[in-house]
């Protein structure tokens, strides 16, 4: 079994759940002791791969090797490091972990290259420390918002802190920023996270674009009162309107061609016998189409405000994120359809990532593209995440493919 | 102003306090540090009131003073100490520092009293810590739980390693029990934590029961996956299936005569990005007649049940608690009544209490009655619980001239 193997990589995915908050289950977050663990493995491997490594002032890890002569553009290949909580373990890993495997099998080829390689680990795409996502990649495409530094995790501590905790002079962020001037493009290989390729019976598809999620902080505020001696007209309770807010969430994203998401939910004061007078949510909403999304938000806050206040319910919300869609680049899309053509798939299905990605963030700064693999019934963000060594195997034929049609078109 | 006086009794209230687990908020729970530093300052002030102290082996603060000769069997006066999380600063303590000062009164009068005088201040009744309400007057009614030493708090600590913690041995909880024989009756001075006795202009009330509550953990199974690559048809949203639940908890207790609220909710995985997998959520159900309480929660288990089986969930419960309603004993009400009408008031006001109080534990041991007074806006569980001096100088009144008039009905 070689280095560069879809053995190997699916090895390397599994060595890298062992750097875990939880004793049972994968959660890997940003700026935390498994970050800084996970990235040292995988600059172990980016050296054996023939890379140059070291860890950006964001907490990105990269790897380079030049190309035909030194310091020429790069073409950058990657994906994220950091988990969901309770996370499977191919969601973003397995993209880097297959980019060093491409590395490591272009290696000798490099020296006719028209670009360097460079392969990056990106610190934080899922936000799920600091309930912010991209922080990572947004960094490399220096989008670093000043207001981040003051962001908290669950036990309080900031974005700020997170830094100097890990190492890294918070002043010095803006040193992770990529130059539109030092990149080729970026490619990335992903597990689809749906079940669109498994239906069709397809290993790989290529991305036409990724979809712009916005996420919000919805409140509903009532009154905390005895559960026992409060009456239903002296109540205002929290969670019951916003119990009515998820369901009629769900309700219009299902009847149109969104996908609305409620993930987290918490009542205050939250004891067993007080009606909760307050209730924080989350709403994740996406759409193929940034109009329809950002329509159903109207709805959405106008019907939300309505129901609260027929109630006697104070509804409040802040948006926590914001992203267009990003549209990948036509000339790097057709090095992955060439890629994957390579593998005897004559017609690669296009998909839109329903999924956000890095190149939400990298695509600011840089062209992108993305190959996805087909995962087992479209679970992600679930230790049932689970991806066939035969769809590796021919994705990393594909990437491999691409990466070589990318230099043709550069020296075309 | 004298230390038997409503404005000691609410500097004492305020006072408490001060032992908080929370910095901005009052949290006081069993077998805490701040259980501790409260049971101190109670201890303090029970013998400034000449009664003689200690802790009992479940962590109950007592006091006691004899009667016209040593070792009588004793009148129970008392409360709680403990609180729910975000808690005011009267449900339980108030009740406490009244008969603190009830004892004080009589203090000379002790020498003709057909019995001794104790003062209770019972270390958890709101559950708030263990989930399980009562452990410290079931303890001293002689109904201790061996499954309890297995319950654990949000740390995971359990109830047996916070007993030594606190520096009880779990071995000898059961020498907190109570005899029958030991004790004349329990009565009990408690805020309404409700609007009735407001309503109806009058300052302090009776109770003729107190009814019980049934709770239950409620859960809901579906399955975690990634927000974006997730259709409609896909998803089994567990939180979803929670807010239909809760809806439905409502909207079936409103149109009924029992109350139902849920107080707590948790979801997991609770990525902002992620479908919940499972929501977690408490159930406080009661009702003045047991039948109708049981009856509902039937209907509630069949149909959470089938809106769960409709959308692929899978609903799950268990019971955390059960008690009875507690009848108050006519001839302890009918000094309570005695005790309202000498201050002034000629036709004292009957409720029962929808809220569950120590008396359904220690009334199993001996009989019970207790006195009720107004709130302001049947506030509770809330900072904004709010009792007025003048309620609680006629409540004094009437208190020392209940234990009094009980006196003359023992001695009749």
């Amino acid at each position: 079994m070689s280095d560069w193997s879809a053995a190997t990589v699916l090895d390397r995915c599994a060595e890298l759940d062992r750097f875990s908050a939880l004793p049972k289950a994968l959660e890997r977050v940003y700026l935390s002791p498994q970050h800084a663990a996970a990235n040292q493995a995988v600059a172990d491997w980016m050296q054996g791969a023939g890379l140059a490594t070291w860890v950006d002032a964001a907490g990105n890890q990269y790897g380079r090797i030049e190309g035909r002569e030194p310091g020429l553009p790069a073409l950058l290949l990657g994906s994220h490091l950091d988990t969901v909580t309770d996370a499977g373990s191919y969601d973003g890993m397995l993209g880097v972990v297959m980019a060093i495997a491409v590395a490591g099998r272009l290696r000798e080829r490099m020296a006719t290259m028209p670009f360097a390689l460079e392969v990056v680990g990106f610190s934080d795409e899922e936000g799920t420390r600091f309930g912010k996502a991209l922080l990572g990649s947004s960094a490399a495409a220096g989008l670093w918002d000043e207001d981040w530094w003051d962001l908290r995790d669950r036990n309080g501590v900031t974005v700020h802190q997170a830094f100097r905790d890990f190492g890294l002079d918070p002043r010095r962020v803006g040193e992770a920023a990529r130059q539109p001037a030092e990149l080729v493009g970026y490619l990335e290989a992903h597990i689809e996270q749906g079940p669109y390729l498994e239906a069709a019976d397809a290993s790989l598809g290529y991305v036409t674009s990724i979809a712009g999620a916005r996420r919000f902080v919805l409140s509903v505020v009532g009154e905390a009162r005895h559960a026992g001696g409060t009456p239903y007209e002296r109540r205002r309770d929290a969670l019951v309107g916003a119990s009515r807010a998820v369901t009629l969430i769900e309700e219009l994203a299902r009847a149109g061609s969104c996908i609305a998401t409620v993930g987290q939910i918490t009542v205050r004061p939250g004891g067993v016998n007080v009606v909760p007078g307050r209730a924080d949510f989350s709403l994740d909403l996406r759409a193929e189409h940034d109009e329809d999304r950002d329509a159903l938000w109207d709805e959405y806050e106008r019907r939300i405000g309505e129901l609260c206040a027929a109630r006697g319910l104070r509804f409040e919300w802040r948006e926590s994120h914001s992203a267009p869609a990003m549209p990948c680049a036509r000339w790097l899309s057709d090095a992955v359809v060439t890629g994957i053509v390579a593998t005897g798939d004559p017609d690669p299905m296009a998909l839109w990532s329903r999924a956000g990605h890095d190149g939400m963030a990298i695509g600011t700064v840089t062209e992108i593209a993305m190959l996805f693999l087909r995962c087992h019934d479209g679970i992600s963000h679930h230790p049932g995440e689970n991806v066939r060594e035969i769809d590796v195997a021919r994705g990393l034929d594909a990437f491999e493919a691409a990466v070589i049609a990318v230099a043709e078109a550069v020296d075309a």
